[in-house]
């Protein structure tokens, strides 16, 4: 995988323990949102729409996603089964003739 | 796409903006850390290797991922080509032989 | 100091390392955000008004500001002095006549 | 209160909406814990002592503690009284006998 072999090339390996990786991705999430800190709009499509916020959106993402599969690498997690796994518990958790335009879930 | 028509079957794309997935992304993020908190041996691989610990990481990892593409599914933004375009410009930023058994990229 | 000898009863000294607090920081911040990640007027004024919201907000607020007077007393950092001297510098930084109205500061 | 009338003198307070303050404690507590991200000793104890860190993580804790002292101020939230009911709840829940130089109160 290139993540792996850029790491090793540059003997990373030592600083990417689960604990700082960890705190990369939220480092990294916090980026993202900073991004939106002080939205006028409040919902965030202006900043998604305007060029330059929309290039840092996309360098942000890039980010916690690189983050995350070095995580997953390090601890030997296959992300896409997890991920796979998720949704099917939360179509199982959330059935949508109970769920329909409530955002319920988030507040039980 | 399975997020997609898990949301829109909930009518829950009104809740989904770039601000609040940003938020839930940072939210997850978080908890993932958090797992990670008190860790002994600062560094984590005893919560990866513990079963319980684990199940929840897996969790956690799967929540911030299944956010991160859910955002650029709204976005309009592939993860995929971000990610790779981010890959090539770290290898031109971070030369091996300069960055070889260093973290200095995180000081400078 | 009350919470000096909180922890020195307990023993969690020895936790309570700049780096496990920093983190505790970031993860009782985000639980505080947690609870307007989906609030639906978007300014999070509801969630302040509702007694049971209130209550959670009021718990992780003093769950921040507790581990933050931590870290200051274990890194032998004097907060009021140093809030002091960002408002005085932000004063200076930010001149009411030239930001009145604008959050530019936030965009440059 | 100077961070009152400091906020109304630019017209900021339109900006300071609960949602937008809970947002930014999370931001500047990232950026604290950013400081600490890639720490060599895992504790952090070398960032405390190094002079250039020490000013940035006093202005990311003034920062953080500016935007708390805010967010209380907008919510109508008495900072001083929460944290002493805490503390007082904290002494109940985690008495010094039972929790004497254990963790496990961050592991139930």
């Amino acid at each position: 995988m290139a993540l792996r072999s850029f790491a090793a090339e540059r003997d990373w390996d030592q600083f990417h323990t689960p604990k700082n990786l960890a705190t990369s991705i939220s480092v990294e999430a916090a980026e993202l949102l900073e991004l939106f800190q002080w939205s006028r709009g409040q919902k965030g499509w202006d900043e998604v729409a305007d060029p330059s916020i929309r290039a840092k959106i996309e360098e942000e993402l890039a980010d916690i996603l690189l983050y995350l599969i070095r995580f997953a690498d390090k601890a030997g997690i296959d992300l896409e089964a997890i991920a796979e796994r998720k949704i099917a518990s939360n179509a199982i958790k959330y059935p949508p003739e109970k769920f329909r335009g409530s955002d319920r879930k988030y507040d039980e």
